[in-house]
């Protein structure tokens, strides 16, 4: 296997490259810290613009500060699991278009999709991303570090990556860019977070997910999100002391299952009545929170934290089965509908906050949309990079201008989400063969098994509970058309039917 | 634990900082080519100055070249096992004083000593090396990597590390002044070189050795050597595209235990009669060499095999125990006696070959001695740092002068080992509680158990097969007390005996 980057590479040329922002002198540093399976609305802070149970629930006092330091984005969606978000965000292009619709494997060539009765399994890309072309079901394209690290950036990934699958290149963050890697490679999850059991690397216990990296930490009491952040930190240090300008892709594993308590801060949890599942999911929540604050922490230390641009997102919604959740299903990120998995706002929408000093209104609130793909498009542009080559066609749009301007926001955008995939038995709402639509305040959700299609007005109902297609038809059939149409532009694959052996039409 | 590399530093005023070698206007990058458990003498280059029956049976022609390309020390020393080297190598200290003078457990707090009859373990640093200070029974200094990291090198660890063991901040060469670290850890050999195996990340079959950082070569038909190669020359790409100069410290893990053939290599071994384990092992070499050789090719494409410093040497001698080796014990070394683990030259005495175009001539011999803890002056002589601040004391000397004129040597210069250890049963020639010291041509072998003194002379008898200590009383008592002021000097530990619990005397 040969891992090379060298790519036949095309001149980028999206919103980027025509934005004449004014570029400031030293390039900031950028810190993209992103949690996994945390929802929406599982902080302290009320991201919803309303204090809910959940901001009750948990302890999140550093993010609280971070956004009181910058911008929250209350409409920010990612894809419904883990892999189509990671590729979107690294390579700008949406999950519809680069095929790599659920989670990948660790394991090269293997097909996540569950049995189904009805459909096979789409042709998606079961071997994720990949940095060299070649590479059979995988989405070749430049990712993101890449452009950073050859503009001059110094590269940095820590914890969970999940790009592609062992004997690929994306199985290492080295090959995606990164100049330095710590914990990142195939899997999804952590075996544990749990330094006396090694992060999942006992002898005779080892997995697709155990941890690496981490060996001065086994046998202490440094837990797996701060064995991160200390890791991340001492990886910064370096190019702090060159003055070099850094990008830290800080990929927690935290709150992913295995959801294990962390004891320092546990107890108070079970002290509220939290049941004890609940109770160690909030603790992880609060691991998280004090990573935010260390690091923040750090940059003043350092006084680098106004030349450092921090964002903060999470991978999907959180996750709302029970179990391994406790409570009851689907209603974990009330008010939002479902939970990850789901084309419901549960499952899609999630925390971002973004601090920039000097750019970004600190304690302000957008409504402008934001898509995982965003991201790509918005770093080249914080990083003054106008020239990218990159060989992908980017579908994100920088939100800068966002950042500059609070009350911009681009009403009339069309927000696709796509999963012709299987995640799990039995299907639950929004779960499996969905696809969702947003323009303004409408929410369109269409599941691909009989074509029925969903209509919700966010504005009045967050929540998605109120279907009101059979009241609107002609928006309901406008919609779902537009919803093809995307999905036709994309290349989108559907699920094949198992009677015909045909891939399912585009929604009309 | 705290990682934390804020020492005291102490202005390190050893031989380097009065030297006063021209300084390059362009500071060279740094090659050390470390290979495991290779033999003075496994190469098809004669690098004794006659040709060999080993000479004759491996095949290392990238190593030859770069013999003409650079040059021979044909008295190059290491200690007689691999972390005792490895910790001289990064501190410059005599393995006698830096007190790692066995190998260490990937477990804390591990005593890798075997149990004897007559002895306890002496306390020696059975956690390694250690960064920072305050971790009991540890050595703690300022390594090699963080001095040329601090001063502008671009510092990257490619492949085995066995510094420390697990739980302690060695484990992770992030640790120990690497920016970049890919397969180094706790552990001192691969639980496999084989892909098709994961070099040992089988899910359920993780152990000590398990090897990390490689996911992307898993099932592919990449040998270890050549993964390891793959990545050095990757991590390279960076700092020369910066125009940085770079420290590339590549351990091989090759070509220590388990002794599995490269297949691309084996068939001709076999074809001249090797037994199946030999051939295997001859396999292993020929990997290194074309190593070598890729590294060679990579430096001339670049066009910086000028401008770069190609160190080539191994950790101690070639195993020479049966099993796991071939053939008859002892004897794989020949003409020098023994193997790893011994005294004797054949357990340490070790290739070493030097490229440094415009400094040193190229296909020459040097009869320079060099110890391990030489190599850590030598690297900052070439870096040109002269104000390098360690913590620790040296030993060691900088043999540049040596490379500039290779008719310099030092035939004075008293070398020492000191091995108060059980490495395993039974003893054999040199192993185990044994010291050593060389003075001119005269080697002093001395057996701890029972004060024992051997006498050879290396000019006649390269193979110390000649005791002429009864012949040489005078001369024995002298090298003896000598020996025994040395260690003295070093501070070293004796082994405790069981009998008095206490620490023997030194010789005298």
């Amino acid at each position: 296997m040969a891992i090379q980057l060298k790519l036949f590479l095309l001149l980028w040329t999206s919103a980027v490259a025509v934005t004449s922002a004014a570029q400031s002198s030293t390039r900031p540093n950028i810190i993209f810290f992103l949690v996994d399976d945390l929802g929406w609305n599982d902080l302290s802070l009320p991201i919803s613009g309303q204090v809910t149970a959940n901001n009750k629930k948990y302890h999140t006092p550093h993010i609280e500060q971070l956004a009181r330091e910058g911008i929250i984005f209350r409409e920010a969606y990612m894809t419904p699991v883990c892999t189509p978000t990671r590729v979107s965000l690294i390579t700008g292009v949406n999950a519809a278009r680069h095929r790599v619709t659920n989670w990948t494997s660790p394991r090269k060539d293997h097909n996540t999709d569950a049995e189904d009765e009805q459909f096979s399994p789409a042709a998606w890309n079961i071997n994720g991303f990949s940095p060299e072309p070649g590479i059979p079901r995988s989405f070749y394209g430049t990712p993101l570090p890449q452009v950073l690290r050859d503009n001059g950036y110094f590269t940095i990934h820590i914890g969970k990556a999940h790009w592609g699958p062992r004997g690929t290149a994306a199985a290492s963050p080295h090959n995606v860019g990164f100049i330095v890697n710590v914990a990142g490679h195939a899997a999804g999850h952590p075996q544990s977070y749990l330094p006396e059991e090694e992060y999942g690397n006992m002898p005779g216990k080892g997995s697709f997910q155990s941890v690496p990296d981490l060996e001065p930490y086994y046998q202490t009491d440094v837990f797996l999100t701060d064995a991160l952040t200390k890791e991340a930190l001492k990886a910064i240090d370096y190019p702090v002391s060159q003055d070099q300008p850094f990008f830290l892709n800080l990929g927690h594993y935290a709150v992913h299952t295995p959801i294990m308590g962390d004891k320092k801060y546990l107890q108070p949890y079970l002290d509220r009545g939290l049941d004890s599942v609940e109770a160690r999911y909030a603790s992880l929540v609060e691991g998280v929170d004090k990573s935010v604050g260390d690091i923040l922490a750090y940059l003043k230390q350092k006084n680098i934290h106004k030349n450092t641009v921090f964002i903060f997102a999470s991978d999907n919604g959180g996750l709302s089965l029970t179990p391994p959740r406790g409570g009851t299903a689907h209603t974990h990120n009330l008010p939002l509908n479902v939970g990850k998995g789901s084309v419901y706002e549960g499952g899609v929408r999630v925390p971002l906050i973004v601090k920039y000093d000097g750019v970004a209104k600190q304690g302000a609130v957008s409504k402008n949309y934001v898509l995982a793909e965003d991201i790509f498009p918005t770093l080249l542009e914080i990083a003054g990079i106008r020239d990218g080559k990159v060989i992908q066609q980017i579908d994100g749009k920088s939100f800068v201008p966002a950042l500059r301007d609070t009350a911009l926001a681009d009403p009339e955008r069309v927000l696709v989400w796509h999963y012709p995939n299987k995640w799990r038995s039995p299907d639950g709402p929004g779960i499996n063969y969905h696809s969702a639509l947003r323009r303004g305040k409408w929410k369109l959700i269409y599941n691909q098994r009989n074509g029925k299609a969903y209509l919700y007005d966010l504005q009045r109902d967050i929540g998605e509970t109120n279907d009101l297609s059979a009241k609107n038809p002609g928006l309901t059939k406008e919609l779902t058309r537009l919803l093809g149409q995307k999905l036709a532009e994309y290349g989108a694959l559907m699920p094949v039917d198992k009677k015909t052996g045909r891939q399912l039409a585009y929604p009309e």
